[in-house]
């Protein structure tokens, strides 16, 4: 297998890309295709074949012309590149609405992320166990991280919290925080930090409908 | 109050910032604050003055020369533009890891969400509720379709079922697809898709994390 490209900065739009690919990879796996080519994954996902041929090129694999790529090889290397075959432990600070939702999701882990714990305030959460992940009181929180040393906070507080919270976890050690509050959160520059509103998407798609009416 | 400009098409990266301001404004009057100004905004979120006045601008509303804006009527403006304030009716498609847990998340319905069903076909959760909401089987959906009309389809099935779920549903009659699979689904030019992959937001996530080791 090809050796995948260290610390070349891939932009953004092209690793946003290359998890559907990778979709649709495993799409085609399961209906037991080996080989496909670039302009089919283009017909099929709406990306052009070239610009297809572009973002995988980052994974140093290359398609062989007329036989094209090689279904799983291409699947584990892509897998392999967007980190999902690694475990990140991760924490959720904020056991309300959406974070006992993500704390549903057992997709989640199927991608890489292990949220090993829950913080929060409530004393109707604390304590409680949401589908086997504990949740415990915020003030617990620099004692767990020193012995679990988790690298991500999901970051499910009320936005009013936001900031506070952030610095609070930044402290205890989390690397990255993956931000669902629709505050931008001010961090030090060496913590990533990955910002999901899926209320605006919400927002965006409402509007859309509007002016189509 | 003034009207609200209809017709006019906000870009959407403007879209997406506007529930951002609104998310600050709220914590703006949760500390009892009247007035703000673009600067404060921006001091707050990293984006700058002028733009937050233009996006503003879309609204037709204006800040006043060193009073600012008045908090309370900027949220409401805010909301009402957003569609928080209206409610969307919407079914749910797929009722798995990540289906599950946005019928868990009642965060949704104060932002105008509002699910009124999941459908499946895993027998284990078909005729059960999950908050009170009802899952039926998706054979079921046409005849249910027709009585309750839901604008908004929330899709959440295996990626491979992504497209033929997608076609189906807006055969019932659904307006706009909240598309949280991986997969680009083709659809009607009419229909509004809106992407929200949030498993491609933890790749770039583990990218970033990889490049600052």
């Amino acid at each position: 297998m090809n050796e995948i490209k260290k610390g070349i900065k891939v932009p953004e739009p092209t690793l946003r890309r290359l998890p559907w690919y990778l979709a649709f990879l495993k799409m085609a796996a399961s209906k037991a295709e080996t080989r496909i080519s670039s302009t089919q994954i283009s017909r099929a996902i709406n990306v052009s074949a070239p610009q297809i041929a572009k973002d995988l090129s980052y994974l140093e694999i290359s398609g062989k012309t007329r036989i094209g790529y090689d279904v799983h090889l291409l699947i584990s290397v892509l897998e392999q590149y967007l980190g999902f075959t690694k475990v990140h432990k991760a924490f959720l600070f904020g056991v309300g609405n959406l974070g006992a939702a993500l704390l549903h999701d057992k997709g989640l882990s199927q991608f890489g992320l292990e949220i090993l714990a829950g913080f929060d305030v409530n004393p109707w959460v604390v304590g409680t166990a949401i589908q086997g992940i504990p949740v415990y009181h915020i003030r617990d929180y620099p004692e767990i991280q020193l012995s679990t040393k988790a690298s991500i906070g999901i970051l499910t507080v009320p936005v009013q919290k936001a900031q506070e919270v952030a610095e609070e976890i930044v402290q205890g050690g989390i690397r990255a925080i993956w931000n669902f509050t629709p505050f931008r959160i001010h961090i030090p520059e060496d913590i990533v930090i990955q910002n999901t509103s899926i209320y605006a998407h919400l927002a965006v798609m409402f509007n859309r409908m509007e002016n189509k009416l």
